[in-house]
């Protein structure tokens, strides 16, 4: 048996590796960085890469660059991949990206800059380069960017005997296939057969005789946050991907599925905190800067509407200077109401849990918690305030802010990010900001407001 | 070809049909019922009994009851789970769970009161409760109550034709297998070889020549959001389940590992926003206020230290009002960089990019960011202050107040989920909440008191 097969769940990329690989950089000791890196997945190492800092990562590249492979280049994280491939021999990248499958290389090309992406074209083989340069050409985040194009078919009329000599007799099969695909003579897919059915059928039966029951294909524009879906509601492992005449183009495997949803939920919730879904950890701080600030800026404009609302009702508070000292409970709470009620529908959006068919119920219910939550805290806080400044009227203007918030805040979760999904939008995109801004104004108006009816 | 094989992608899930079936409903109309139903697919009929209001629910149930099976109710969401086996009638309840995997039998056991899971544990074969019950006997969320216990091994000694026809004279195969295990005589597993390589290998190829290159166990008392890891950073298909001994007990396969990726990403998004992770968009409003009051009267106290903060400064506010209502601009921007820093940390934690080795360059790259985006909103806010109120040393006591609660936010972002981590709680539990009260307190505090020493 040969000594890969055992099992090497011992090499981990942990501190001490990380430690030790930098020291043996800084000592020059190329067979020592060898010998600690070799062992590992390299999914480890693009991390280990993605970890260190830049000059590090410079120093690392610049001792071991000779063994970056194509399964390293292509676990790189974007932000520091073109850095990365930059710092490679050519001869190193060409011989990295020729043990690509064509999908990775697609990967590995979307996120880099003309010249880079010419010099990894021209490494390819020809064949493997039109292959690159069709999928390129369609939509980026689409599902024909994401699919492999090798695959692995049989004529509908074929029995289990003939599918396995082919696939003995077959010259290059892809690295992953779960599926062998049933196609017509005009190359539209039929159905599937799994590949422990095929197996375990004996050489005479006919492959339609054991192909699943439920069977999908996924069109090749269709946007890949819909693939990840389909994958995840339906549980499939693999999906057949058609051109618009319903003809086989590819595949695509349920890891790529995995990593899209994996990127989308990044996406969301970045995007709610109102951060570029590009930020990672590795970037420095001026590319950090620039991610946030665009954010902070919008805000910067929101919240000076509440200081106008405040504004509005200054005379009442050089009255009684204790309401500026209160007023920021009512609006704070609001706002946790607000990111509360978001984050659920942002989410219930993205697993299509919420649609059009339950926006109105869904919205009733928010309304509804709004309404129970917002009594409970009126309550909770009218009381206190009662207690502690021996001001009934107080606490009664406190709790009827709180309770107008609290609705504010629940609707506002809600009907925000379904109006933008409405409008195409991204729900998620800048939904934060608008539902605090929204429940800043109105904490701060329904609660001065009131203080001035009823107060002064 | 059976009419099964032809593509069923036209019959989803849409409002038009929703509405349909309700009218079907409604009119008492079993087979328009079915007729709507039965080509869903099963995840998609639990979606919709998710979508629909609990009135509805139960005189769909009530009419349709008999034609629920395993896989509708493996796929229900936990919020009506319970709901809805209550309302099945026993015998189609032990018909419904005896089609089932026992992997999904021990998820649907896993969210009901003992009664109901006696009722199941009931219908089941003898053989099957066994395997459940002891797959039940694993800590909550490990790979243990993960994994199924079905799995394909062959002794590492074999050939590929040895391989298939024991494949082809097994009397039960599970479901869906990707790989053949290959055991030493104890039945630790040893290596594995992918079905596309026994079936493209001349049947006396040794199965070890074809194993895969890299192969990795888990132990069956592993978390299950450390499987999801596993898969999603080896690109694993399936992975097989060991016990303290190294012995084969069972395999986890991608679309369990996926499934429990995506209920992961549910529970960071939902925790970061103070919300229970169960929360659901078909739970109702007292459900949902039951969720949600917890950290908002948490927050309702900790809101109370910024009125504490700022009563402090009674004096200074009631001489300068116009101070009350730009202070909450300084608070709420914070806020918004609080939350963005946050948001990358603790999903950076989750994807293990931020650990100890890079937490040290992380934490000075926020710093970095804070500063940046201090200084360019300090200058843009302190000169809009400058121009409206025609007053410079306000202007500079904002732009001075920014700069210090953007550092605050930046570092408190990234500072309160890394102590979380290392206290071993979640870092996204109430990180939220943590962060905003901090940026809320120092943004009045550094507001007010830079007022009173520079203004007054």
């Amino acid at each position: 048996m040969p000594q890969d097969l055992v099992e090497n769940d011992d090499e981990v990329l942990d501190t001490p590796r990380i430690d030790a690989v930098l020291a043996a950089v800084e000592a020059g000791d190329r067979e020592g960085v060898d010998a600690l890196l070799e062992p590992l997945h390299p999914a480890d190492i693009a991390d280990l890469l993605e970890q260190i800092g830049p000059g590090e990562r410079r120093a690392l590249l610049a001792l071991w660059s000779h063994e970056i492979d194509g399964e390293i280049l292509s676990e790189i994280s974007d932000s520091i991949r073109e850095e990365v491939v930059e710092s490679l021999p050519p001869e190193v990248l060409s011989e990295a990206v020729r043990d690509l499958e064509t999908d990775d290389v697609v990967d590995l090309l979307e996120d880099l800059e003309q010249p880079q992406q010419d010099l990894i074209l021209d490494a390819l083989t020809d064949a493997d380069r039109v292959a690159v340069q069709q999928a390129m050409a369609y939509p980026e985040f689409s599902a024909g960017r994401l699919m492999q194009r090798e695959t692995v078919v049989a004529p509908e009329h074929w029995t289990v005997g003939e599918a396995i000599d082919f696939l003995r007799g077959a010259e290059q099969l892809p690295d992953q296939f779960y599926h062998v695909i049933l196609v017509d003579p005009r190359m539209k897919p039929v159905g599937y057969v799994t590949l422990g059915r095929v197996l375990s059928a004996r050489r005479d039966v006919a492959l339609r005789d054991i192909a699943e029951e439920s069977f999908r294909t996924i069109e090749a524009t269709e946007p890949e946050a819909d693939v990840a879906y389909v994958f995840n509601q339906y549980h499939l492992i693999s999906c057949p991907v058609v051109d618009s005449a319903g003809r086989l183009v590819g595949v695509i495997t349920i890891d790529d599925a995995m990593n899209v949803l994996d990127e989308e939920h990044q996406e969301d919730m970045l995007r709610l905190a109102g951060v570029g879904d590009e930020a990672s950890v590795s970037d420095g701080a001026f590319e950090t800067m620039k991610q946030r600030l665009p954010w902070l800026v919008v805000n910067l404009f929101t919240a000076s509407l509440s200081a106008v609302v405040i504004g509005q009702f200054e005379a009442t508070i050089s009255t009684i200077v204790i309401l500026a000292a209160l007023m920021p409970i009512v609006a704070s709470t609001g706002g946790i109401a607000g990111t509360q009620s978001l984050a659920v529908s942002v989410r219930a959006l993205a697993t299509r849990d919420l649609t059009q068919a339950n926006a109105r119920r869904v919205v009733m219910r928010e309304l509804g918690a709004g309404v129970l939550n917002g009594l409970s805290l009126a309550l909770i806080l009218g009381l206190a305030a009662w207690a502690i400044f021996g001001d009934w009227k107080l606490g009664l203007v406190l709790g009827m802010a709180m309770i107008v918030n609290q609705i504010v805040a629940a609707l506002g979760g809600v009907l925000v990010p379904l109006t933008l999904e409405r409008l195409k939008l991204d729900p998620a995109l800048a939904s934060g900001t608008f539902v605090t801004t929204l429940t800043d104004v109105m904490g701060f108006f329904a609660f001065l407001g009131l203080a001035t009816v009823l107060l002064i």
